[in-house]
């Protein structure tokens, strides 16, 4: 497989199905697992960081089950490739920009990848569309014994298992829920609803992971605490409190459709119509408007579209998906001049869109 | 006539046609005159404003090629129906705010408008679209003509005609182009434009004149002084220097296709998407991104519009206009739907509109 083919298709949690998918875009559950035989990364030479490359390699090789894996040097790719994998959230961004030997094992059908040298010497990641962390944890589950059939992870008896970071040891495990909140963030009720959820030990971070912006009003919600806890008590922490949240943004969209639902239809209208016609257009503004579509389509405001096509839309307007799919490298000004012709393309031919006859 | 009759056709200025009609919107002269036998109206008591009233009016009625004017009595209008009046053009703004009898006589082709006990007992109005003033003095002269056949104006030898404001004395003539200029408002330039206007003596107003905000990027150059210039002087002050402008507004426009030709279709684009997917929209607004699509229009950005079409969008979405077409009072917040849906109607049929295939 080719990152090329990667580009056009639609992974996992792209998807847009799966229960509560109107407010939860994806469901994501990964371990971090380290070779018994090796020194943590940080303390690696490039020598072992190789020699973990290659015995990962072929343990996964081995599995029957995975032999139509890509299996990706992410080492020696091209920045545009890298960002490539950053943006459908196959790679972390830490993963994109470490250095020396690494690696990355992707499914064909995007629902899980296995990051090689990442801060630990693997890291196991599944993707569920919509709100489905079971099933997630039974796929986890079962790619972790996979690979613990053949290799010896770092693991000590009390402590459970080791980790680079501290905060990782115990059972690896974080588990975050992907949730589009924009009626949380139209009436600014947002910011209390963080500050609930960091007191109860949660942490709340933007579309790619640790210390990127909230873009398209799309939040990850995941533990931080992973020692002391079984995986099913960290499993059960999320799915306890996303229900609230969805309640949560369900209301407040209610609300809005009471209160001013001119307004509403009024932005949402809007925000496709600038879609439609831009000439150039930011990836940040993209986002943006793209959030208050997918609103508007999930409250009836909008007809002629559908959840897919815009979660597509989503991830084919990032920078490097756009140059992918192009085939080009584009400077930022070419990059907003060519998302405008790809939004154009895939939105004009529907027509205006809204519905008239809705006030 | 009925006002109603009006709010549907298209007046002489918003033809759109006429030399330079891509900048110039308009040509206008107005005469104020007063009748030697009555005093000046601030002097006047309710009977003598009635009296001019009726006088002027049976002296208009006397006329044989003014048979079809449509004589309308401003005092007793409604609110809605002055104001309709004033965004026509037909009257001025004090005209409609002003006390006690007072009326104005309306061209059907609204060519030209006599208001009666307006700031002097008449005042002859002449509007020609584009730049041609020299057809609006042949029209005023010949309708003053008309009127002096009649009537003995006050008139000083030494100083001309005498008017209520000293600042009308002499032709009582004001000369005034109505010009649209986004390209100098997006270049910063407009201001220095102006600059140079006062201090030849000619005064910049917005839209609906005097303190009227300039809307829409729309100005109105018009002469200050009038004692001790000729007519012909007054014309010719104006018709020097609105080639000035129309240079430099054409100047700016290449420019701005030369130096920034994608921001300029992106705003052009843009202001088109927002106008056929509003669903609540404000006059001002309104009057905002027509201006760019007028723009657009004529630069061949936007193909599938036409100037006329645009002009009666500008004056169809006032306030008053939109209540007179609806047949119903509006407060601003249905106006702006209203507005919003009047837009819809008469854009949305078009298509999206502009030109993907211009870059």
């Amino acid at each position: 497989m080719k990152l090329e083919d990667l580009a056009g298709q639609c992974g996992e949690w792209l998807r847009g199905s799966g229960p509560e998918s109107d407010i939860v875009i994806s469901s994501r559950i990964r371990l971090a697992r380290n070779l018994a035989e090796f020194p943590f990364i940080r303390k690696c030479t490039d020598q072992d960081r190789a020699q973990i490359e290659r015995v990962l390699h072929e343990h996964i090789q081995r599995v029957d089950e995975w032999k139509n894996l890509s299996y990706v040097d992410v080492a020696t790719l091209e920045d545009v490739d890298r960002q490539f994998l950053v943006e459908r959230q196959l790679i972390s961004r830490e993963h994109s920009e470490a250095e020396g030997a690494r690696s990355v094992a992707i499914d064909p059908h995007e629902k899980f990848s296995l990051m090689v040298n990442e801060e630990d010497h693997l890291r196991i990641q599944v993707m569920q569309s919509g709100l489905d962390l079971q099933s997630a944890w039974a796929q986890i589950d079962h790619i972790d014994n996979l690979i613990e059939e053949q290799v010896t992870y770092a693991f000590h008896e009390r402590w459970g298992y080791l980790t680079a970071c501290p905060t990782n040891v115990g059972t690896g495990m974080r588990v975050s829920v992907m949730l589009h909140l924009p009626a949380l963030v139209i009436t600014r009720q947002i910011e209390k609803v963080f500050r609930s959820l960091h007191k109860i030990g949660l942490a709340v971070r933007g579309l790619y992971g640790e210390g990127s912006q909230a873009m398209g009003d799309f939040y990850q919600i995941s533990n931080q605490i992973t020692l002391g806890r079984s995986e099913q008590q960290l499993i059960a922490q999320i799915s306890d409190v996303v229900p609230v949240l969805i309640d949560y943004e369900r209301r407040a969209r209610e609300f809005l459709v009471r209160e001013s639902q001119k307004d509403l239809h009024d932005r949402v209208s809007r925000a496709y119509g600038i879609l439609c016609t831009a000439q150039t257009i930011s990836s940040e503004e993209t986002m943006h408007l793209l959030s208050s579509v997918r609103m508007g389509i999930n409250l009836g405001l909008i007809r002629d579209l559908e959840i897919p096509t815009l979660n597509k839309l989503f991830i084919h307007t990032q920078p490097a998906h756009l140059q992918k799919l192009r085939g080009v490298e584009l400077d930022t000004a070419n990059r907003n001049i060519e998302r405008a012709n790809y939004l154009q393309r895939h939105l004009r031919k529907r027509d205006a869109g809204t519905d008239p006859e809705k006030n």
